[in-house]
C-alpha cells in the first residue's frame, strides 16, 4: 500500500462516521490513507448513561472495528466475547436489554473512570485508541453530551431504549438534535485542516445529522474542504443495516440513494451509490455507481479507495 | 433446628456487621433464628464510587455468605468468579486495584441502575436479597452516604484507597466518620423492635463505629435492647482478618479482647472472647470464652448459638 499512501498523503482526509457502515469505511480508509492524514469524527447522539456508566456504542464499533477486535457476527461489541457479567444481572432482576458482553464493559467502565477524573471524551479517546493499537485520529464530534431524542408514537425515547429496547419498531414522528452542542477543538482543527470529506453509508438522520447539527461543522463543512463526497447508505431499495430505509418511508421520502443524496443538499459535490441501483440515481452532482457493500477487508480498501480518488478528482 | 427455632422465636435479635467475621456470624445467626427475627444492620461506611458504580463491599459480602455464593478463599467476592472484564480494563490502563468479578459486577450494576432509578439503597438492597433468595432482612445502616475517610500519614484517604488500594499499609492518625448520617426508618424499627442486639467480631473502629456513629443507633441501643453482647475480633493477640490489631496498636491500645470490650464501653452488656485468650480478659461486666473461629458453617451455627444463649440469659 505505501505506493498507494504516496498518491494521496499532500490532502488531508476526514471520514464522518456512525456506527457499522461509519466503522467499516474508516477501516478501509485507515488501510489506504497515512494516520497524519486521516481522521475520523463520529457520532455521539446514540451515547447514553447506563448503569452509571457512560456508553458510546459508534466510538466503540469504530474503535473495535480499526483494531481489529470487533465482532463480526454481531455488529457490535468484541471478538471472543462471553456474557457472565450480563447473565448475572439478568439473574439478579437488572435491566439486559442492553448486552453488555465481559470485555465490552471494560471499555465502558475505564471510559468512566477516565471521564470521572476530569478528562475530556476526546483525551479519553485517545487514551483508549492508543490503547487498542490504533493509529489514526478518532473523535468524538463533542465533549458535550448530545443525546439524540426519538419522537414516536410510544412517546419521546432516549436513542437506546428506541433502537435497542424497543429495535426501532415505535413509528417515529420526529428526531430531535440538541441545539447546543459545539463541536471540539480537536475536531474543529481537523475540519479546518482538511481538503476532502467523505460522508460514511451511515444513517443520515440518526448518525450524520448529528454531527452535522454539531456546531460549528455544518458551516466549516460548507466552507472548507475541496469536496464533500457522500456514499449511499441505502442499496436496492433497503437499507444495509438498521432503520434508514424505515425513517425515510416514515419521513415520507422515497427509500432511494437519490432521496438520501437530495437529503444532504447542496453540502455534497459528489455521491457513491451502490451497482444494484445502476440508472436508479439522477442527480445534477457527479455520480459514482460503485460497488458499495464492504463484506470484505479487500471489500473496504477498494471503496475506500475509490471514495478517495474520486474526491480528490472533483477538488481538481 | 426447628426445636432451636421454637426457643428463641419469641425474641427479636439485630445483628451488627462489617465484612467477613459479621457475614460469618451472620450466617450462624440466620440458621438458627427464624427470618421475621432477626434483622442484620451493615456498614455501609466503606462503600464508594468506582467505575460510575455504587460498590458497598459490606453488605456485598453478607449477602453473598447468606446465599451461599461467597468465595470463601479470598474472602470477599462471589464463589466461580472470572476476571475477564478487570483484566481486560487492565489492558486499557483502566484502574485495576479493585478486583472486579464478571459475576460481582453483576451486583454492582444492578445496585446503580435500580439506585438511579430512584429507590434507596435498603430496597436496593431488599431486591438483591430476594434475588439471591435471602429470606432474612439485611439492612444497610443508613440510606445516605456515609464514607469513613482515614487520616494517615499519606494524607487523608478514602477507605477503599487506604483498604484495598495501598493494603491498610498507611499508619493511621485518626478515622473521621461523618457526622450528619441518619439511619433508614427500617433500621429504626428494626431497633426498636430488637430485644437482643449481638455485635459481630467486625473492625470495632472501620465497621462497627460507622454503625454506632450514624444517628440515632447508639440511643436507641443505649435505651432499648434488653442485652448487648460483642464477640472480640481479637484472638491470640491478633486480628482474625483485617486491621484491627494494626489500628489498636495505633491507637495506642493494647491488642486484645479487654481494649476491644473497654471501647465498646458502657453500651455492652456481655463480651465473648475466644479460648486461646482464657484468664487474660477481666472486665466487669459477664463475658464467655468460647471457641470463637468460625472455619466451618458448624461452627458458625455453634457460635450464633452461644451468644443468642448467652444475651437471653443476660436478658431474663
Amino acid at each position: 500500500m505505501s505506493d498507494q499512501h504516496a498518491d494521496f498523503s499532500r490532502y488531508n482526509f476526514v471520514c464522518l462516521a456512525g456506527g457499522v457502515g461509519g466503522a467499516k469505511l474508516a477501516d478501509g480508509l485507515v488501510r489506504i490513507l497515512p494516520p497524519e492524514n486521516l481522521t475520523v469524527i463520529v457520532n455521539t447522539g446514540d451515547d447514553f448513561q447506563h448503569f452509571g456508566l457512560t456508553i458510546c456504542p459508534d466510538l466503540d464499533t469504530v474503535m473495535y472495528t480499526l483494531a481489529g477486535v470487533a465482532n463480526v457476527e454481531t455488529g457490535w461489541g468484541r471478538a471472543g466475547e462471553s456474557w457472565r457479567t450480563i447473565n448475572a444481572v439478568s439473574e439478579l432482576g437488572g435491566a439486559d436489554w442492553f448486552r453488555l458482553g465481559d470485555l465490552d464493559l471494560a471499555t465502558h467502565l475505564t471510559r468512566t473512570q477516565l471521564l470521572a477524573e476530569g478528562k475530556t471524551l476526546t483525551a479519553v479517546t485517545r487514551h483508549l485508541c492508543q490503547r487498542l493499537g490504533i493509529k489514526t485520529a478518532v473523535l468524538p464530534m463533542s465533549n458535550q453530551p448530545a443525546p439524540t431524542l426519538i419522537d414516536t408514537d410510544d412517546g419521546l425515547l432516549p436513542f437506546q431504549t428506541w433502537f435497542v429496547q424497543k429495535q426501532w419498531q415505535p413509528v417515529v414522528r420526529a428526531i430531535q438534535l440538541p441545539t447546543d452542542v459545539r463541536a471540539s477543538l480537536s475536531v474543529m482543527t481537523a475540519l479546518e485542516k482538511a481538503d476532502f470529506v467523505l460522508i460514511a453509508p451511515s444513517n443520515p438522520f440518526v448518525s450524520v445529522d448529528p454531527i452535522l447539527n454539531t456546531y460549528p461543522i455544518r458551516a466549516l463543512l460548507t466552507d472548507l474542504p475541496r469536496a464533500i463526497v457522500a456514499v449511499s447508505p441505502i442499496v436496492g431499495g433497503e437499507a444495509v443495516k438498521g432503520p434508514a430505509a424505515k425513517l425515510l418511508r416514515e419521513k415520507g421520502m422515497e427509500v432511494s440513494g437519490t432521496a438520501v443524496a437530495n437529503y444532504y443538499g447542496d453540502l455534497l459535490d459528489g455521491f457513491v451509490y451502490d451497482q444494484q441501483d445502476a440508472n436508479t440515481v439522477h442527480l445534477d452532482i457527479p455520480t459514482r455507481c460503485l460497488d458499495t457493500m464492504m463484506h470484505t477487508a479487500d471489500d473496504r480498501i477498494r471503496l475506500a479507495w475509490q471514495m478517495v480518488e474520486f474526491a480528490v478528482e472533483l477538488g481538481n
